[in-house]
């Protein structure tokens, strides 16, 4: 089959199971009004799928500081830090987060997907292990895939699994770097890390924990789940990501072993990629301030959180296995979750649509992402809408 | 050995051949001035190491294109196109990307890193070949790894090389994908396109051109090689980059091909990453648009590369084998390019130093990046600076 061949029948998969009157992935957004309001189409729609988990996308210090970098700094970098210079603010930006994690060394990527890849694939090797959670995102499994290191799955936060893995490793454990997440980005539940972290000691391997969904969500200053586990000083490498709640883009390894620093001189998707733009730097640490300060905030978004999961819970949907900003609806046909998702969006609701092959365990999934910055009415509308669509959906 | 000892293993390496006084890789740059002047530590230095090649990160309309949507659109999109939908402005340079080349399909990534990774990891899969330029850029690379195919390369620049390495490959040319580039970022030399055109189309293969060094820089719009050659029908995929000469950071990928669409929901590097910032995709938008226009640009740019490629030439400097805007001095031993980075350094020029293994046939260069808004007397002062340095380094 030829390359364009193999597209052609992506084409008709998708054309066999989704609507064509309404775009279901990448659905044209027409403008944006705030954090949590934008338009598509012709209609005033609430944000209910983005990652913007604090609400920072329009806060005022954000805003002025991208202003003031593209000022001073112009519109990027053009070109790698590695090759071309590593401006102040990229290095400003790598101090202040080693100095948030009390870690050691700290290195900033211009992509959080490229946060997993180039440390994962800067890490592991020829020879070595990567023991991953099955339910990884794309990036550590494509990092994974890149390193060129032996690549083991255990079963979803299940230790004895991961215990078994580990134990028919042998001596090799001790190449083995083990990859879980602060919290999981289908389900919102989070890693067992005490249990992780204790295998990792057990077998002497190396593990890194990937906040992306759980910076600025979990811990009283936002570390994740580190912070709220108090298990920073067993965590060797901790990664991260911009683009949810720091409201930018971009990723950063944050780590206590000064060997990280080495990762830049040869870590690929580091070295052959240009630097985040000026303007993205000067938001992100900007936020990363609020964040760090924002125990308010937090304490908003778990109000959200629990208004939410509790109301669909009572509502009878099957969700995730514990409350967090990702609210899960487990459908158990693509059909079902198409409707839910056609549903919510009819009443002016914008949710995420996840189908297998994506999701865990081959179900569909509507997925929620509350903010702190939702008002309790908002919820209290989507709650509404939820419970009209309950019947609807389950015939 | 662990995998911190490995790392351990790169810094001992790092001592034995870089000097402790300066930082070689990552220079720390203090401020920027202009599209060409920075400050490093207490002096004021030409940066001539840049990708910036129309000058544009400073561009009046692209600061002000990025302010307007930094106050619309918020500091980031928080999610990717796929999951949290997709914004009018990344809609719009997608169209405009698509005219610029009058090519059916065009998709914007989030680093022109992973349009490759993307494209080609999307296009090509196990069981399918890509056939690559032995200089090939590390996204290239990483792109095919990514794709589970198997990699064959062929000698740089060497049809002879493609040719006999299609013909064994018999059946299996047809769903091969064939990887070249419009200008090589090492020494600045352009694929030989019409002859890569002609076994291509004998051998009913799949070419993907990345103008990642050419956009803006060659044809008369810019469009790249292609426009230079005239050749962009027989030319199934383009990729390329905003972090070069559109200032900004991501890329794309343009076809003929309708089928290139379907990359969306099959790329995982596409899938799952947020989409660029409003501002990025503001920014870009605008320096197309004086890239499109920018034909008084691009003679000034040649004219510099034509300035300084001839006297380096003159000076006796071994260069890539024609001028373009990667301006690469070889050099036979990485001490003499180390010193002459570090001699220009002292000069207040800032350019590349690029060591082997990241270099071809296991040269040394100091490569040289060349502006259209590079001044005369500016390039006249960097080739009294190499003329100085001639005689030191080759001691």
């Amino acid at each position: 089959m030829s390359l364009l061949d193999k597209l052609d029948a992506v084409a008709a998969t998708r054309k066999a199971l989704l609507p064509e009157d309404v775009e279901v992935f990448g659905t044209p957004v027409d403008a944006v009004y705030s954090s949590t309001e934008a338009k598509i189409g012709d209609r005033r729609i609430l944000f209910l799928g983005t990652n913007n988990y604090l609400g920072l996308t329009f806060a005022p210090e954000c805003l002025q500081a991208a202003h003031a970098a593209i000022d001073s700094e112009g519109t990027g970098t053009t070109g790698s830090r590695m090759a071309n210079g590593s401006y102040s603010g990229h290095r400003a930006l790598e101090r202040e987060l080693a100095d948030f994690y009390r870690c050691h060394s700290c290195i900033v990527f211009t992509t959080g997907y490229q946060a997993n890849l180039a440390t994962i694939s800067g890490l592991a090797g020829a020879g070595d292990v990567v023991l991953i959670d099955g339910d990884s995102h794309a990036s550590i499994y494509d990092g994974c895939r890149l390193s060129g290191a032996e690549i083991i799955r255990f079963r979803h936060n299940d230790m004895v699994d991961l215990e078994k893995r580990l134990r028919r490793l042998g001596e090799r454990s001790s190449s083995t770097l083990i990859i879980v997440e602060g919290i999981y980005s289908m389900l919102g539940d989070r890693a067992p890390l005490a249990d992780v972290v204790k295998l990792k000691n057990a077998y002497n391997s190396t593990l890194l924990l990937d906040e992306a969904h759980s910076l600025g969500v979990l811990g009283t200053t936002g570390q994740g789940l580190v912070e709220e586990t108090g298990l920073i000083e067993e965590v060797d490498f901790i990664t991260g990501t911009f683009s949810k709640s720091l409201g930018g883009i971009g990723g950063y390894c944050v780590s206590k072993h000064p060997q990280l620093d080495q990762l830049r001189y040869v870590s690929r998707p580091y070295i052959f990629t240009a630097s985040p733009t000026p303007a993205t730097i000067a938001s992100t640490r900007a936020a990363l301030k609020l964040l760090r300060e924002g125990s308010e905030l937090r304490r908003q978004l778990w109000r959200n959180v629990h208004q939410l999961y509790s109301r669909l819970d009572e509502l009878g949907y099957d969700l995730g296995p514990e409350p967090s900003p990702v609210i899960a609806a487990i459908l158990k046909t693509p059909q079902q979750a198409l409707a839910l998702w056609k549903g919510l969006l009819d009443h002016g609701i914008y949710v995420n649509l996840v189908l297998p092959p994506a999701t865990p365990e081959g179900n569909s999934l509507v997925r929620c992402s509350v903010s702190a910055v939702h008002s309790s009415e908002q919820l209290d509308y989507v709650g509404k809408a939820f419970a009209e669509l309950r019947e609807a959906i389950s015939q």
